[in-house]
């Protein structure tokens, strides 16, 4: 391929970061994908991040990392450093929410929006303004679209299959992973550990220290239930591939289930509270449960013998690998390069 | 004239705001003082603003009085409404701070920056980055011009000569107007105040609450040193007006003291550390003093009957009166305008 593509990064971590930053790994997956199709990427990022593309970069180092930032400073430099040469690439796809929108307006380039969810209805005026011309949104999730909003494509973010290793015989315990945060359903999680009467493992950052305080600690025993704390990516790979299955009772419309198509990448089942992008994650009866309230999924706990722990895996890499998402951005990139 | 001028004013507050708000004052004064002359100006402002020129607006009301809004939409969709349209003015003033310099590198119109003070070193990046082009910038006083930046001129902030009176004949008490904060020595005031045995006033927003309990409010005891609270327009004037003097014993580069040149418009004159603009507010020993210390500045307050009230309220009329801000920015303008 001749076609030229800047991929915008946020500055708030490192791309690909070094632990926490979710929109930056992305970008890297998207980045390297490419570049190992041959197509020529250049990457806009923090000065300490790493591509085998080319990288641009005008911010030393994420603002979250660095005490010298001041994050609307950094910010405002590092989008209008590529949307000051933006003529010179025939396609920019940006990772950095709502900001770059606003100097669109002067560009002719086509400009790609992954919209990695909403942070406040408070944005939507800048995505309705934008949502034109040279504009083009991807959702992560159908669950996500906004309905006052046009998309080009829904594309699930891709996992790096070499961090997740099938694990065909699991050990007795179920699995809560991720923040703890009343969202997130650590209570509901034990609730069910509880009812089903299985050994339940925490493992997440304590993003609500009173929740936690109130909701989780008077429950964590270190026999049934376990608090693990934060795992690295071989904690992560282990922990996962070794759950019966993973519990994970959101109680908010998640936009997309990072460790739900993790888990699945191992092998092991899901039994989530249907809301948000489960539905879409989830194959019920097959990788997993949709259910309504605890009772529900500490039944279904009893229903996991029925699932094959192969069929997890293979939806997982057929719809949520790093490839698919190239694969898929790339379909995107055509139809807007090639149909102008 | 047949200029078409574009003035852009923050949207943290109403323009003219409603009581705080000194940059949208600014922008408001320069806008009407401009159409009072014949300019042709639009006001780039929030919804609820008002000016005797064409109001141009996106934003319902300021950030900070508004719950609904989210600070960062409402500067994006502010600046860029204006700069789509950039090509529709002869030029442009900006009192937006630094974020809009990282829109000009797409429009062709000269864009002249007010720089109100440097919140921070961290966004010098910015200004030093835009120093150049169709870009020029303008220094509130020439102690806030910051070394490594080029400057058109510095155009002293303008008062609305009204809201100000000349008193002749002076009451016995010293006033301290302004923040209470140790930036702004309000326990320096007092010290000045009791060394020289004089009463104090004290009258401003409490912005900095330990401070205050602990270096302000064991000193108040409604008798030689007095707590005012917080000032509207009319005692404002009443309060300026009526001091022998204003203390001004600031801890910081101060880039332009407002209440300085407010209180020499009543007539009265004010003793001030000597830092940041002080020297080009006050003419020592004809409109005040500029001191070093706490035993100075006391010994300055007995050298008070030296100073000719008037000699004050010709000085600040002369320099720091709305009239003189018009006319040193419409020489400004010239200059841009006429020769390119």
């Amino acid at each position: 391929m001749s076609y030229k593509i800047a991929v915008l990064s946020p500055v708030a971590w490192r791309t690909p970061p070094r632990h926490y930053g979710p929109w930056e790994q992305v970008a890297s997956n998207i980045a390297e994908g490419l570049v190992e199709k041959g197509w020529d990427v250049t990457l806009f990022a923090t000065q300490d991040s790493f591509t085998k593309g080319r990288l641009e970069a005008v911010i030393p180092a994420g603002y979250e990392e660095d005490n010298e930032a001041d994050a609307k400073v950094a910010e405002c430099l590092h989008i209008s450093y590529l949307m000051e040469q933006a003529d010179t690439f025939d396609l920019i796809h940006n990772h950095f929410d709502f900001l770059p929108l606003t100097y669109t307006g002067f560009i002719k380039t086509p400009v790609i929006t992954t919209i990695h969810g909403f942070s406040s209805f408070r944005i939507i005026p800048v995505y309705k303004k934008y949502n034109t011309g040279n504009n083009y949104y991807v959702s992560i999730s159908n669950a996500d679209r906004h309905p006052e909003l046009t998309y080009t494509a829904t594309v699930y973010n891709g996992i790096d299959s070499h961090d997740f290793s099938f694990n065909e015989t699991p050990e007795n315990y179920l699995l809560y992973f991720g923040r703890i945060h009343p969202d997130k359903g650590t209570f509901e999680a034990i609730q069910i550990a509880k009812k089903a009467g299985w050994q339940l493992l925490i493992s997440g950052i304590i993003q609500d220290e009173r929740y936690f305080d109130e909701k989780v600690a008077p429950w964590i025993n270190q026999d049934d239930i376990l608090y693990m704390g934060v795992a690295g990516p071989h904690q992560r790979n282990q922990l996962l591939g070794h759950a019966a299955a993973l519990l994970h009772p959101i109680r908010f419309h998640e936009p997309f289930g990072l460790s739900v198509a993790e888990a699945q990448f191992c092998g092991t089942p899901v039994i989530a509270f249907n809301k948000g992008s489960m539905p879409e994650l989830i194959v019920p009866a097959k990788t997993g449960f949709l259910v309504s309230n605890i009772e529900e999924a500490a039944l279904a706990v009893a229903d996991l013998p029925r699932i094959h722990r192969r069929h997890c895996r293979e939806w997982a890499v057929k719809n949520f690998s790093k490839e698919k998402m190239v694969d898929d951005y790339i379909a995107v990139y055509k139809t807007i390069l090639e149909n102008p």
